[in-house]
């Protein structure tokens, strides 16, 4: 397969690496001269991003309010490949990019640092990659886009821009803020000198650049003021009982608990499952993952073995 | 100096290993027959708790809601040191112990496991150590633990039992509470599936033992509902923005951004201080702790490095 990254730093940079070890034909293309010299040592690296139009794929992996006019570079007329990218808000993407072959991914991987320095081909190896299977995604361009990511060790999860994002907002973007909103309780002096792992690990998300954490709440507004209303309903169970039963506060920690004890999730038996639209969703919607497509319609595929709790 | 320490988990066990270390003369003792063993290979470990009332200083490490109950091997008559605790809420532990003279202390350290197996002599070592000088704490029992913990390397940190709870609520009980909430808000199968690193961090003390935050909720409830109400306050400005004005996002994160950012705090100049109550808890008021006391009436000193930001 040719496949043409777009963008090089930790996560194309760590795509590109992948691919090319993993056998495809890669070619990588950076804004940054430097990026493009280090990256030329690894695999190859155009000068021009028109010369990445000759790929079957073009993965799209510039920050998320870049994408749309990248993928101009890959605009039909210009491009007759499969364009798929790596942003952490699907739906914003996919509504700005209509008419091309467009399948929207987003890799479950980071590190707190960035850029192709940063960058491994095994940044992927066991990590889910939601992959969106939306009403106008071809089946078959999901399904070349899902071997693509297979091939680096991903456990593609099949999903909808909506479902991805309605996830997103809960895992991730509601974090951000919740982060956000402990640092600033704690903004005491004796507070913070006595501040330790719970408050470490709590707050670590606030760290992040406020320019990349207010592209969440722009982009996935609705879903992050659903997330944040669910969290409020939660918090205010756990405030009537700290309030007026705080013996009973024990006894609403168990679900919780469990729940956090139980993740993550444990892969179940490999199973076979048809390469339908149907069945694709379906799984996804259970929490399962493609570890393989061996044939041309059935996949092997796993879903979270299901927990032993009451 | 002799230093009983009654109960020798992860905590305990780390004292005493620590202390023995410092050159000071320990015995302890566990209700268990099985850390007492593994523990005498170490230091003097008595058979009865009634042999550590020839100590100094004695040092209660069992669990918080076996505190008071522990103490009374070391009430008045029975015992002329001074005594000492580790647990997690101070106010409480005070209330329980009236008569003694009783110097609350709490280590802000831990590890995510238990028991003497997993103990260690440096555990404490640059770390802070709540020690409460109240109304009725003697100044001279209060430098006698500080020595103490001083001696095996943690930051002393003075402060009264209401400002270590008011400031554990808001670095620790809360946390607890919000990462359960977070477990309960992400409880699908496709965000399980997804959740990553932000997920990880943001709950990772959901999976603590129910009865264990029960023990804060139930302790410090006054403190940990204020905590509630001032992250609910925080939340309820976030989720304004969201709603009503998302692109004015990133100008609120940017504060608690720069809190976290700065956190821990740096530790400015040595400085020396008097030793007296009133410095002292002037002291811990601005996040500062004791080095090290060389003199009877002087102690040296650190504050945090005043932030560089406007």
């Amino acid at each position: 397969m040719r496949v043409a990254v777009l963008g090089l730093g930790l996560i194309g940079g760590s795509a590109a690496l992948a691919l090319a070890e993993a056998g495809h034909e890669v070619i990588g293309y950076d804004t940054s001269a430097r990026t493009r010299e280090a990256a030329a040592e690894r695999f190859a690296v155009a000068d021009d991003p028109a010369a990445l139009r000759e790929a079957d794929i073009a993965v799209v992996a510039v920050p998320m309010d870049s994408v749309a006019a990248a993928a101009e570079d890959f605009a039909p007329g210009r491009f007759e490949g499969i364009v798929t990218d790596a942003a952490s808000i699907k739906g914003f993407v996919r509504r700005s990019l209509g008419g091309h072959r467009f399948v929207g991914g987003h890799p479950m991987a980071g590190k707190a640092t960035a850029g192709f320095d940063e960058a491994e081909a095994d940044l992927f190896r066991g990590r889910a990659w939601a992959l969106c299977l939306d009403e106008d995604t071809a089946l078959a361009d999901w399904t070349a886009v899902a071997r693509l990511w297979l091939s680096v060790g991903a456990r593609v999860v099949p999903t909808t821009s909506a479902a991805h994002d309605r996830a997103a907002a809960r895992i991730s973007h509601l974090e951000h803020l919740v982060a956000a909103a402990l640092a600033l309780v704690a903004d005491d002096p004796l507070s913070r000198t006595l501040a330790a792992g719970s408050f470490r690990d709590a707050t670590r998300v606030a760290a992040s650049p406020a320019r990349l954490v207010e592209g969440m709440v722009v982009h996935n507004r609705a879903e992050l003021l659903s997330a944040l209303d669910g969290l409020g309903r939660e918090l205010g169970t756990a405030r009537e009982l700290v309030e007026s039963r705080p013996g009973e506060t024990g006894a609403w920690l168990e679900r919780p608990r469990r729940l956090r004890e139980t993740w993550p999730p444990e892969p179940g038996e490999a199973e076979p499952l048809p390469l339908t639209r149907a069945d694709l969703l379906a799984l996804g919607e259970t929490g399962g993952w493609l570890e393989s497509i061996e044939d041309i319609d059935v996949a092997t595929v796993r879903r979270p073995r299901v927990k032993s709790t009451p």
